[in-house]
């Protein structure tokens, strides 16, 4: 097959990068257009890549020979776009989360199961080499079954007012990922969620009934269980790490960077910290692209589903609720495994 | 002052290190003699380190000129070992945890105050090099204000059954230490707990209500929060660690050892584990007997107080409770510092 | 300006690789074609990048409207594409070895001095994160005045036979990036070299009168040292360390990847390693595209000189020589900064 | 057999630590009086410890029932000391190095090989845990065949100019800990070295004709290589590191510290280093106390012998002799294992 001709609707932070991303990958991928209701911004990045800008995307679904959408634009809107997609048949990347609702959410998973469209779903650490590792190393068993997973995510500052207003609040927005990891290492469904959060040093967060840290404790269908972390208060850094406990062993993922330099002086020795998650996960958003050309290309098994963006979804929105209500919260799923 | 006279009731695993701990903190401390009902065990520990050997503490204390008690009995008898050592009017290092109730915990801290004897609680990581120094860093304000205290102890294996049975259970008897740590490191008191746990790997915590993974999730008086987590299943050997993440930094206290050779082969690179917390806190353990030495010769304030062990054990009991009932506990606390 | 538009002449191993860099640095590169003697391979990659493909450098010269030249093939023929490039008054960046002669490193050196042509000479480690991070820490005088640089580069196997014949030896071929990395960071030129060799593994080196483990000490003009090792047998991965002690600290670059992810089982903790420089450099390699870019466009001095390639070649055959002698060689220096 | 009853010749810095080590020794040994020439020293010692004191070794040796003796007086007098103890045909643990020249090195071999008294040498590496747990791993072939080996010995601060006059220059003082090291790990006696050094901060080691900057190179007897680096100006602290690569992997010996408290800020991530050696060695003293004692009782072969002291010696004077002499020095050995 040729590369893949791809628009990218949105071209804000996220989808400025996975615009340039799709730009250098060259021979698997082609950029063919970006839309983005914001003109402006549109022809900008347009120019930087030498494509054409729209400002709706199904107009340049109308008038370019696409072969795959990349969706980033606001979370309410994923579901409008999502259908302009799907009534083109198109294969879509669709950035998380997949939704705000569960109502939304469930109007995805139908779209994409009633038109059989090709759906991925954004979740970046699933392509991250560090995470990709440590899920084989799981499912080759190497540390057997697994009993605990922990994960910890703290961003070094607050997003502005606006985003934190319309963002779903820290469990939908930013422990949703590691949620999305949870259920991926753990390979079962979760029960119970109770959760509880903190504002601590940004008192916009209560504004808007968020939280500058919190934690969700999760007890997965086979009784194994989960810890969640999340802060906005990191002043050293973007910090993330997970580690999965099993009956044989343990695997972390420490927020090492590649850059191995070290400074010892008679204070101590002394690392950089990763400054932001772009750096943390500027290979992984590369991978992502890769991986979402060879799914357009050979008709897989969707790499990351709308089921599975719907679930991770179901349980942040049961942390917010069990914050809210400050009692945990029984999940009731349709399969569980066991 | 002359070398501290003490004699150690209790010489199983712990009592006999304290023992040989005092035998070898030649200046400072001297091993006078060595009480144990059992006593074939009393004999063979007194052999070894040529002091007379007793069944009762009370005959100990009548016999021998002693300055000072290390008590190492089992903790349902800490009350009245204690009562036999206020009576005498002698100093007393009493091994963790204070009590399992929280009415015995009460006698001990009412003795200790009515008989005004110097008391001091036996809490390993007060005197660890790493925690200490963590604990000073924190007090200086190298992270600014405490927002999060996450801790993990993750055992290698099991203890026996006739042990989980009388234990009071994993966040009385494991746990305890981690509640001792974050209220030490948090300097506020805990204000909601809420707790759960599994079983996951051997059914014979079931047995007992108890669990072999267990997680407390903490509300502090001034909202920040604590998440401790504890293990019996950790097959790759004991790991203890603590994090405070603060609004101006973050200190880790990780689980390397001493030791650092290293490995490089095809297969990676390989480091050793901590076999156990023996090896652990060695350390940890002798300096314990010099604080209670200097504190013995020099009277200043208990460096771990009755009452700070009966904290400890509020906070445990209550996420027994929490475990149980599964819903948050709230606890009152006497005097709230904000 | 517009993207530099650039032609590759040679596409083997790191030619390819330069290509592909240079075709995916959109809106700062452009590949404009590639040359190379074996035609099969130049229509192979000028396929894969969509460019022309010519055997001959000269050719592609005249019939391509080139802004620059990377050159990446056989170190022997280095001066005459130099030659070729020079009168064309076009620059260029040229992979290290800068020759495996002091006569043509002389002649490249005059080549350049007399056309003025802007050179560029390719040396990865210069624009690795870890390296420029260093050599700024130690442009600031964090640690201070540097006494000792110390530099470990190990290959995880052996070049084929015919590329030990022609390599220079172990010092011009491989060291030469360390001797680069030692003058570059200590910023005085040397004065002593005394260097000896090993054939412990490999017996085909000793065929080619080379080794496969080597150490060259260094003496500075201003008394400071530097050890340089190089070895071939490295069968953990590929090993590349460097460190400089200087009169206030120390600062060390160590081999640990991106890749995080830790492995805790019975037998120890387990990381991976780097399995080539390949993956080591891939950041490297770009931004030395981007680096080389950068100075077309904007007519700064070199960042990596013909002189300084001349410089680290003069050190290498000093070894090599030394390694021979078995006595140490004195450097005899035009201008000597003390 | 009952406790080793111990005398200590000398009890300046490492004397007195042994003296403390031995009486801390409960069971496995007893101080039983230290010996030495400044009286002062020796009383105030001997009261810590509640012995007897001592001017002369003699005396020592006549007055108490002594099994073994420790000495660690000034290395010119160890001829005499060994000789006084030797007749009186008791054991002897000897400081490093073993003297200051080889005629000293051979009498005290041959008093050793004619008396048979049991003779070990004061290397401390040989006890302490990383060592000799490297030591154990290479012997049990995990790295292979072992190719070369590299150490690193850094002083935070040079000694005393008294000291510095005396100690026979930094590769008699400081680096025959890791010529012995060298020769412990490889198996094979050193055929050649070439060594260099450099004054570089402080003026007064050029005064007596020493470095405070050191390095030398060694080719064993089966042609594989060591690098050994001595400072003296380590201003980061105490900074200890050996690696072996052999034909199948590396083991690397690192200087990371039982402290593992980490403080994350703004700034990067920062450890504390070791102090001094007295910290590092602090376990493997102890240790070398109690092998001694296992060795005095059992009577099994020395764990450091004369020997293995009178070479390392060799192989630290031809290092001196080569540094100065600016050339490599081949060292004749008797009987080369290959």
């Amino acid at each position: 097959m040729d590369a893949v001709r791809i628009g990218v609707c949105g071209v804000g932070r996220i989808g400025h990068l996975h615009a340039e991303n799709v730009a250098k990958s060259i021979g698997k991928a082609e950029l063919a257009a970006v839309a983005d209701p914001i003109r402006s911004l549109a022809r900008q990045v347009a120019k930087d890549f030498r494509v054409h800008a729209y400002a709706e995307p199904s107009e340049m679904i109308r008038k370019e020979k696409l072969d795959a959408l990349i969706v980033a634009t606001p979370t309410p809107t994923h579901v409008k776009v999502v259908e302009t997609i799907a009534k083109a048949r198109l294969p879509v990347l669709l950035e998380k989360p997949i939704a705000l609702t569960m109502k939304d959410a469930d109007r995805i998973v139908s779209i994409v199961n009633k038109t059989k469209i090709k759906f991925q779903l954004g979740f970046n650490r699933r392509w991250d080499p560090s995470y990709t590792k440590a899920e084989g190393m799981i499912a080759r068993g190497e540390i057997g079954r697994p009993l605990v997973v922990k994960t910890c995510a703290r961003d070094p500052q607050p997003p502005p007012d606006e985003y934190i207003k319309q963002s779903g609040g820290i469990f939908v927005d930013e422990c949703i990922h590691d949620f999305d990891v949870a259920l991926w290492l753990m390979k079962h469904p979760v029960k119970q969620v109770w959760a509880t959060g903190s504002t601590l040093v940004y008192p916009q967060f209560s504004k808007y009934g968020d939280y500058d840290n919190a934690v969700a404790v999760l007890q997965f269908s086979n009784r194994s269980m989960g810890i969640i972390e999340g802060s906005r208060t990191s002043m050293y850094g973007y910090d993330l790490r997970t580690e999965v406990l099993g009956d044989q062993g343990q695997i972390r993922i420490d927020n090492w960077k590649g850059d191995s330099t070290r400074l010892w002086t008679k204070r101590g020795t002394l690392d950089d910290q990763y400054p932001w998650f772009m750096t943390r996960f500027a290979e992984a958003y590369k991978r992502e692209i890769g991986g979402f050309c060879d799914y357009v290309a050979k008709g897989e098994m969707s790499p990351v589903s709308a089921e599975e963006g719907r679930e991770a979804l179901r349980v942040a929105l049961s942390a917010r609720e069990s914050a809210r209500s400050k009692g945990p919260i029984e999940l009731k799923t349709v399969s569980e495994s066991d």
